[in-house]
């Protein structure tokens, strides 16, 4: 079979990439051809396997080549993140709007109807004016998404949800929770401070919080998503239960946990390195995501959130150390 | 204040044209210009008015003429209705997502942040294959459409809540009930019947009605869809409680009592012109509308159902009267 991963240079799609090509298979389908498409090329591990080809360039401008294979199999990641979509709205319309469709379309062109996850997120959520949020989010939960981003996602959603009812693509829409350690350097996005208050400090560096250690969250480790997406994209229709997006499972933790978690981990040497800084801004849109979900559905399909925050924090060191054996 | 109409030679579009020509104000202001905009040009008597313009062609390719202009409200009711859209893909999406966009676009561009009510439909509402529909419908309801036309609409909802969200409009998402009884000759549109089984008896001419006696539906007057369409366009932001939208009152009714209604109206003769041929395909499509919506945001905002179905045929028959009496 042949698969495609979009936003394949990104963390989550290399992940991703790496997984697969471990993994071998997809639906018990022996994996012939992994395509990874980006703005740039992805890391040098991925381009040395065989069964590896890559597509760089706009989503957009790559839709005629795309329309032109055939894949079993197509995961959406690639998008435009939330600071960028805020700041410049024509991008994020392109990015993130008019992509999806160009990609939806070649797939609708090519006519060989793969299974499509497309990476939907939790940033649908958001308090609209006139409409709190409940307190447990559930799959039913109307989204009143209060950024472009979380629009775009949502409006894609729809989209995904028509082309598989048309018999254009088997569309799975997956709403990824905000992963937490994500490696490197911060993002922009207004969640980066969840990763960052756990990576710097693990790291020797110092780390500003933003918000009250009160604040609860709901979060997901790399390696937890990336079970989600593979659960989703190899479920059968009848057990996804309709085409209405799936919210992966979350883990709800406050900011004080999350500092527990790395002082028992790393030390409190790590937990002094984090500074309250308060932002009102950041506190007033993190204090408007959800932080408690509804898990029945994504248990249904098999899946566990993490089991504590601990263990995320493990993660992070874990991957930290293989990557750089790797690099060594 | 210049208002723009689209969608103006429709039955609502011309009906609402006429309403605001006759009450010469929206919010206070004087109607000093009312540009109508369709595919086709408007009825003689709303042309014959000196505050009438009209711009006849594809919205798409008037947005640039149109960004050019400075309106204060604009009511936005041109869309391809939902059997063409089941019919041709590529219409619906033409015709009703990129043609809204291109309008929000070119609003936009001209800088003036009017207050735009978009036309969206009972038509979001439909039984997702996992997800049963709630017994009574709320404006926080999930919407989960099941044609490509309610999937067009609610993506319109998203991006005219975005688009007010960041300041290019004042925007205000309005979903209309079925609206009954529509004049003139069947649009093709599954709820056609509806109005059918009103309308040829009442002018001598048999009529088939595809469900059951007992099927219970959420219907609207012509009426009262106006009077809905103009509350929300003059309601304040604090009035209208968020950007999400609102669902207009409906009346629940049976197709029974609809022709209990008939006949207590214009006779038992009317009502044998109407016989049951039922139709599968139509009964599960209607089946599958709510039928049953709560109210209270609505009725907060002034509005109200229809009292009786009786007032709705009187409405129909006083119309056609009044237009038979304008003609001659």
């Amino acid at each position: 079979m042949n698969v495609l991963i979009t936003g394949a240079a990104g963390f989550l799609g290399a992940r991703l990439a790496r997984h697969l090509l471990r993994r071998g298979q997809l639906s018990g389908e022996r994996i012939d051809g992994l395509i990874l498409a980006d703005l740039y090329a992805p890391p040098a591990d991925l381009l040395a396997d065989p069964r590896v080809r890559v597509f760089t360039g706009a989503l957009m401008a790559q839709s005629a080549a795309l329309a032109a294979e055939r894949f079993d199999a197509v995961f959406h990641l690639a998008a435009a993140v939330s600071a960028e979509c805020e700041a410049d709205f024509d991008l994020g319309m392109r990015s993130n709007l008019d992509s999806t469709r160009a990609l939806l379309d070649a797939l609708r062109a090519a006519g060989n109807v793969p299974r499509f996850m497309f990476a939907s997120s939790v940033a649908v959520f958001g308090p609209d004016p006139g409409l709190p949020m409940p307190p447990v989010v559930r799959d039913e939960t109307l989204p009143t998404p209060q950024s472009s981003y979380g629009i775009q996602k949502f409006i894609c959603e729809q989209l995904v949800a028509d082309y598989t009812r048309k018999g254009f693509i088997d569309g799975r829409n997956i709403r990824l929770m905000t992963v937490v350690v994500r490696p490197g350097r911060p993002n922009g996005a207004a969640s980066g401070f969840l990763s960052g208050i756990i990576r710097e400090p693990v790291n020797g560096l110092p780390a500003v919080c933003p918000v009250s250690q009160e604040t609860k969250v709901a979060l997901a480790s790399p390696a937890r998503t990336i079970e989600g997406l593979i659960a989703v994209s190899e479920a059968s229709r009848e057990a996804l239960g309709g085409r209405t997006a799936v919210n992966l499972p979350a883990l709800t933790v406050s900011v004080g946990e999350m500092l527990n978690a790395l002082e028992a981990v790393a030390g409190a040497k790590a937990r002094s390195l984090v500074s309250f800084e308060p932002d009102p801004k950041i506190a007033r849109m993190v204090g408007g995501w959800p932080a408690v979900f509804d898990l029945s559905r994504a248990e249904r399909l098999g899946l566990k959130p993490d089991p504590d925050f601990i263990s995320i924090v493990r993660q992070y060191i874990d991957d930290r150390a293989a990557e750089s054996s790797t690099r060594s």
